[in-house]
């Protein structure tokens, strides 16, 4: 059987399930699915066929000197569009879709050279010659994306025209880059994850050699130093002796997950161990309480430990993206919890917010923080990247669209792991997991209204081969979580996997009742930005106070909270009890605060943060000051 | 008798005194001044030459195509040192210095075109043509500082070849965007400053009437959006129109600057009253301790009211000399203390650390908290600007060294002023003042060690033709300041302008004591970056920590202060009592702060910011958590 997922190690401690495993069948991410499939899909392929970004493929295959359209890695968002829709065929079986993809194929395929080279940027007449600008050309990372929406295809579709363009594509990188060719690497990683994947999937020894060879060439300071310095593209420190994730967070975190792939395949512990390493510290000191990465604007990167400012909370999308890639894997190599805790904080805080409920506008930067309630951007035109506050529908650097397209369409794959014992559930979703245990098939069905509820129910639809261990995930600030057994027997369970060993028959239930009511979270007092405030979150959820809810005049600059009363969840709502403050405007600075004119006490509703903005122009702010 | 200074309003409040009428003859800003002559106008001479910045002249002058080296604003940085050499020689007559000032005029002169034209980076062969990037070509703005400079000549030396440049230059700009011309501004302001300045200089209205219609045009959307909008440029709203100082700080400051000079000379008050109430606000919302202004790195940009991190304090050199230069304006049109209070503030905490004790290394942005000690940049190398906590030679941006360099030349010309009634100081340093009031010619001489101590004497050394009125400022901070009479009777004053009025003879005295014990400061609580913090200040200094004065092994980021004890000053020195917390590294937020541990109890010396990074690598934080 061909897996239908996007990471198939061939080794570590779990196993993942594909889309053909896992079926999300309803709640919040099955209406993020559907809403993937109808409307954002379609939505980025308008724009990148408006915007002539796929028509580059047309007139590089046509040989003339031509005006190119789009930024240097505009070729990567039609190979992440291409990913998404081979998801979304492997999932819907769209033939519509199916149609849409062929055609692409046919028109980026016209446009690679007999050698396997294929960019529309560079070494095309008129143009650069290829591979003259590693730094900032972007054509490695280019070829990641195709691959990897070349694995999609293979293992949900098999073999195809897509899927040769892709192999002649790396049997070219493996022949221009590998021993006695071009000793350096992209400044953009991501041909690392994606050629470790494709020998997983094709079995070819050769993309995983090559894959370890670029991951090992940094540091070794073969590019140029460009704006930001060598640490911007990680050349700064051998992956092996760096000990936190810096520079460019997206470059940072697909560079880690394809190390953790190299790790795994060539079972090299201290690789594996270098990651966990800095994944560790980056989880400590460099990332917001959303699962948040990267806090710095100018350079889109990890700031300095404790660089923590919730308005200037970077926290890209796509290395929202990168980071659920890095920790999904460094779940499937140890099978410790915490990775699965990351990915859920995460999606639910970074990614599902990412993009409007009507699935045609999207955040790329997702600070904690906004200070005024700005217009959203006007329609039809390009957006800068931190666009205050509001959601855009393309921007012109617009790699997170069709990133989340393909994240989306495959958020099935990063729901379960099976291993020799049994069925491990990590996030919680309505759906239906079909797999083979070693003693036999086991079919599952998940219900639940999480994180609405906190009430998850596993019944066992088939059992066929006796015992087995069902593993459920307890959050870590799920304390006080209950897990019940088909027995109906009931027992605490702490933050980790609670696990049951049962000889499972069909009809059976397990039920993990997690506590959700809305809780007080403080920050480690070494972030500066946030000194002095408390955030409230429910269960997965972060939330957030938006201006919308204040009363008319009030300012969310001057807001307060009683941290001693605990917030109240009632009805759907969560209230915090607030204070209004109106201070005096003077030189800010003094032997004391100046004094308020003005104080109203309020009931404050917060709303989850990943719907901010969807109900008009607003401030926003998760983390609340302390009265 | 021409006076000798960079501002001369035709109106206002305040006459202000001309290098000619103030010299500093010791104290720090003595010091500045003359390593500012010996070391730092010869350095960026060196660098300017080094970099072919100089010699982009010599290539325009020879007429064929050429590799222009530097930036499209490189000009400037030679205009704005020949305005620091023209106010050096004006103040020290230096020989070598005129001639240097000799050979650079006539290099520059060689590359004016017959019509006025003057640009080494547009219109030569090659090159694009002139005014057709006016959103960042800076070609106006480089004409500005050549203007400026030519007043610095003009007021010190009178008409020359330096001068003839830079009228021809201004005719030039008046025929080509005056009425019936290009109908635009410059993506950087600087040009409506420097003409409106050079009306003043040289009596002709048309260059006032240029400026005027130049501020004008700001908010008329004349120029393209560029990447980070109108807004960058304060072409979003008219300036009338306008509520706060936003987009780029230099350029917001410059304008700004130059809008209440027009406002002066064309007696408007309702454009006087829009860049007060501009200031005031941005005063009250969006300025950090220090003075600093513009909290953005991306674009160099005002943040949002209350958006002032300590750690992304941009507070660019630039920014500061701009802020001096709007707020001496500010100053001199109203006769209001709080402006001179600014420049003090800026003056000490940001210009005067900007410059390296040697004079010969700088920082161009002046961020308030430095998490890492970080090794100073390679000697010789050009630096990025926010180059990590150590001050760098030379820039690839390189506009505050020449920057800084014109600004310690020119210093005395922001001591004191006159008005009808008598002399008022608002700086203190030692020096000799002397002036020509109405009764007639008066001096006297400053005697302080001010800010190591608060006592400062003014000793009359000459006043003939009776009662006039002393005026010395006090600081808003100095609460409890007294003044002593010639009498020898003292008094309490309050903040402001303590005003002594006397048939003073030569031989009195009037002593002014400001209490400059060390003092606990804190911010307005909408500033979130720095909440539950206090900042020590001393008289005008704002003090700072460094990592060298910690104990082994500790680390700034564990850093508490007991705030509820004085800072003690003694021997030089001051101290606070300090915790220093070990804390554990895992998720960083949860229900209650992870426990410390270790904690050490300390006394920790704090340091003058200006003096911070003098003593190698050093964390540093302006800003001290609360116990």
């Amino acid at each position: 059987m061909t897996q239908q997922l996007p990471v198939a190690p061939s080794g570590g401690t779990l196993r993942p399930l594909g889309i053909d495993e896992v079926r999300i069948t309803g709640g919040y991410w099955g209406d993020r699915q559907r809403v993937n499939a109808e409307a954002t899909i379609g939505h980025c392929l308008h724009w990148l066929e408006e915007l002539g970004w796929v028509a580059n493929f047309d007139r590089v295959a046509e040989g003339g000197p031509f005006e190119r359209a789009g930024r240097e890695f505009s070729d990567s968002e039609i190979y992440k569009l291409a990913e998404a829709m081979a998801w979304e065929i492997g999932r819907s079986g769209s033939v519509e879709l199916e149609k849409e993809f062929a055609a692409l194929t046919e028109r980026i395929g016209a446009a690679q050279r007999p050698d396997g080279y294929l960019n529309t940027m560079f070494d095309n007449p008129g143009q650069r010659p290829r591979y003259s600008d590693l730094e900032w050309g972007h054509e490695l990372y280019c070829y990641g994306h195709l691959i990897q929406a070349a694995v999609a295809r293979l293992r949900t579709r098999g073999e195809d025209a897509f899927v040769r363009i892709a192999r002649r594509v790396a049997d070219h990188v493996c022949e221009t880059f590998g021993p006695g060719g071009i000793e350096s690497i992209c400044g953009h990683a991501e041909i690392e994850v994606a050629l470790a994947e494709l020998a997983r999937a094709t079995g070819e020894r050769r993309y995983l050699d090559q894959a370890k060879l670029f991951i090992d060439r940094h540091g070794e300071h073969k590019l140029g130093k460009g704006g930001f310095g060598g640490v911007y593209y990680q050349d700064d420190v051998p992956i092996r002796r760096a000990e936190v994730l810096r520079g460019h967070a997206v470059r940072a975190l697909y560079l880690s997950a394809g190390a953790v792939d190299v790790a795994v395949d060539t079972d090299d512990s201290e690789l594996l161990e270098a990651i966990r390493g800095q994944w560790d510290r980056t989880v400590a000191r460099r990332t917001h309480i959303t699962g948040g990465m990267g806090s710095q604007y100018e350079d889109e990167a990890f700031g300095g430990d404790w660089a923590l400012p919730p308005d200037r909370a970077y926290s890209e999308s796509c290395a929202g993206i990168a980071a659920v890639m890095t920790a999904w894997r460094l779940l499937l190599a140890t099978g410790e919890s915490h990775y699965a805790d990351m990915i859920e904080r995460i999606t639910w805080n970074v990614l599902a917010g990412a993009v409007a409920p009507d699935g045609k506008s999207f955040f790329y930067a997702n600070p904690l923080h906004q200070r005024t309630a700005d217009e959203p951007p006007p329609e039809g035109e390009l957006s800068h990247r931190d666009r205050g506050g509001q959601r855009a529908a393309w921007f012109d650097v617009s790699c997170c669209p069709t990133n989340l397209a393909r994240t989306f369409a495959s958020i099935a794959a990063y729901v379960a792991t099976a291993d020799d014992t049994g069925l491990q559930i990590h996030q919680y979703t309505p759906g239906r997991i079909a797999t083979e245990l070693p003693g036999g098939p086991i079919e599952v069905a998940v219900e639940t209204d999480y994180p609405d509820g906190g009430s998850i129910t596993v019944r066992v639809d088939r059992s066929e081969g006796g015992r087995w261990t069902l593993g459920l995930r307890v959050p870590a600030w799920a304390e006080g979580a209950r897990l019940t057994g088909p027995d109906g027997a009931s027992r605490e369970v702490g933050p980790g996997r609670a696990e049951i060993a049962h000889d499972f028959a069909a009809g059976d239930t397990v039920r993990l009742d997690l506590p959700i009511a809305p809780r007080w979270t403080v920050p480690d007092p070494r972030i500066d930005a946030v000194r002095d405030c408390a955030a409230v979150e429910r269960g997965p959820l972060v939330l957030c106070a938006e201006s919308v809810d204040l009363p008319v005049g009030a300012d969310l600059a001057g807001l307060t909270v009683d941290t001693g009363r605990l917030p109240i969840g009632a009805d759907g709502k969560v209230t915090v009890a607030a204070r209004l403050h109106q201070r005096v405007d003077e030189w800010p600075y003094g032997a004391s605060p100046a004094p308020d004119k003005d104080v109203t006490e309020a009931e404050l509703d917060l709303i989850p943060f990943h719907l901010r903005a969807t109900r008009g122009p607003a401030a926003m702010r998760v983390w609340l000051p302390a009265d």
